[in-house]
């Protein structure tokens, strides 16, 4: 086996779950876009309808239509992105909701499936999708009888949880759909922690259940562990990697890890990120490759077969600060050659 | 189709693959590791077997298995991490030629496969892949009338042709393999720039055949169009998109794009990229999102239906920039969820 091994915890992800949906009384969906972050979005919402999920939230309508087949005609399967242009055909195969986020769109969906469920999409402030709300209160009236079977909205700075814009958009939110009369849903993650006013109708955690900041409780999910390809000794001076951007300051043993920026070890990383052996932490020397890493192990008494980069030891959160971004990237960016494993 | 499209040009492809070739009198290998530099391992290396090429590299076993499915039987697929632990089966399966990288790998193939082709990998300085000059110096008669198909070492330095580490491997390359009486390889797309002293019997091209740096006439291979989703005004102070971390100056119209971090347009890139409307360059701003951009678009006189990222008016190489990283990277990020479509 030359490339790694990526370890995805479903009962993690389920654990996660359940946490926090019992945070709330209302319902809890799913949000299983970009292929379950990264974790397999068949897995990931399989798992978790068998656990309770009714409702599962994707960003574009090709990702509904595969979430589709994979769960079969039961759980209803939402579609962040709307009704676009194209997307008609996918919408009525696959009985896919979509939040609609434009008056374009809401015409698109009245005329070309005049019978088909559809949500609204609200922006409160974050000024990236869904309907303002002046457009909103022009619309709403446009199809009498044909009330939306969710309006959401969507917090900027949830992460923040002083932040003035979390109470400005929850009032907004409150404001514009006082009077609507159907479910509401505004929290994701973060907006689940920031308590119950958030909470409405139905809440859309994302990445908390795959184990991620903000919701610091969450169980780990995911462990990535690198096969060492060869170890070598390099005297001091010696250069490593792609520019001789390190050198080494004394006498050092040097892994060559089977994994690079092909396969989501983010070039960033390569300033100063580490990896495991057992318990000892290790530095990543040199340039990442496409293909490659390379990794201090002087300090070990025995030459690694292995390295663990995710796991235990370090948090998607933690690998994400070495490089300077945050979990959410690290795990969308997970590579296709690993062996994926998903223990029972 | 609520996806981006990125389409990849085989001719261009092929006319990179033949541009390098004619640099150098010897024979011209291809790298198609990291699935072909992310466009798709199958399609380009069967446009290039099909153009002349004989040889192909790739990082894993498991893509070299992978691989073979696609070229039929012909063609020799050479695996750069060469024969590690778990290998065996694959590399006979799929008759792999490992090129070995330790004494341990030697022995290992050896034993494991004794009448299966084999090349060694020598360590010229760079510390990442490959046998010392001494270790070779020891197990070059391990195996009396087994020689090796290809002897190759790989350059730290060849992107900066004044570097005087590309003269030192140079020389430590020929030194060390004067007497070996088979074909040796020391180049890449760097290396076949640097001129015919480090061509010897085999260039191995990679980043150069998909187009990027530092193969600067190379014929652009990918372009990439990415749907709006909508459209809107903000007035001046208002913010877009996660932790409000850009505010409009002026009365500003901004696009919703359906691409983000889980597509490989890398966060990082949100310090200032540009994306196209025909023409026309447009700011991203605010944070990238997982699945969505957002993008200025004030200055367009209509409002677009798609907008560039790359293609005629804005390489890999340029993206990259922008987002501090290096061509290479932005190639292997590209996502899964894109329609891909190999135009004839």
């Amino acid at each position: 086996m030359s490339s790694g091994t990526l370890t995805i915890d479903l009962n993690a992800i389920v654990a996660n779950w359940r946490a926090l949906d019992a945070m709330t009384a209302c319902e809890t969906a799913a949000v299983v876009k970009a292929d379950g972050y990264g974790l397999g979005a068949a897995e990931v919402a399989g798992a978790l309808a068998w656990a309770g999920a009714r409702q599962f939230f994707v960003a574009l309508a090709e990702e509904g239509a595969a979430l589709r087949r994979a769960l079969g005609p039961g759980p209803t399967i939402s579609v962040f992105s709307g009704h676009m242009a194209g997307d008609t055909d996918l919408i009525r195969a696959h009985a896919l909701v979509p939040m609609l986020n434009s008056v374009e769109q809401m015409a698109r969906h009245l005329e070309t499936l005049p019978e088909a469920a559809f949500g609204v999409q609200l922006d409160t402030g974050m000024n990236r999708l869904g309907m303002e709300p002046a457009e909103w209160a022009a619309v709403r009236d446009l199809a009498p009888g044909r009330t939306p079977a969710l309006i959401l909205s969507h917090l900027a700075c949830a992460d923040a949880p002083d932040h003035p814009m979390n109470a400005r958009q929850l009032q907004l939110f409150a404001e514009i759909t006082a009077e609507a009369g159907v479910p509401r849903s505004l929290a994701a993650t973060g907006g689940i922690l920031l308590g119950e006013p958030y909470h409405f109708d139905l809440t859309r955690p994302g990445i908390g259940v795959y184990g991620g900041l903000p919701f610091i409780d969450a169980h780990p999910v995911v462990a990535l562990d690198l096969p060492v390809i060869q170890i070598r000794d390099v005297v001091p001076g010696e250069t490593v990697g792609y520019g001789n951007t390190w050198s080494a300051a004394r006498p050092s043993r040097i892994a060559t890890v089977a994994a690079g920026y092909a396969d989501g070890l983010i070039r960033a990383i390569g300033r100063g990120a580490r990896v495991f052996a057992g318990d000892v932490p290790c530095r990543v020397v040199g340039r990442v490759s496409m293909d490659l890493i390379t990794v201090d192990v002087t300090d070990l008494p025995e030459p690694p077969e292995a390295l663990s980069i995710l796991g235990r030891h370090q948090s998607v959160d933690t690998l994400a600060e070495a490089a300077g971004t945050i979990g959410y990237e690290i795990l969308t960016s997970l590579g296709r050659r690993y062996s994926r494993s998903y223990p029972a």
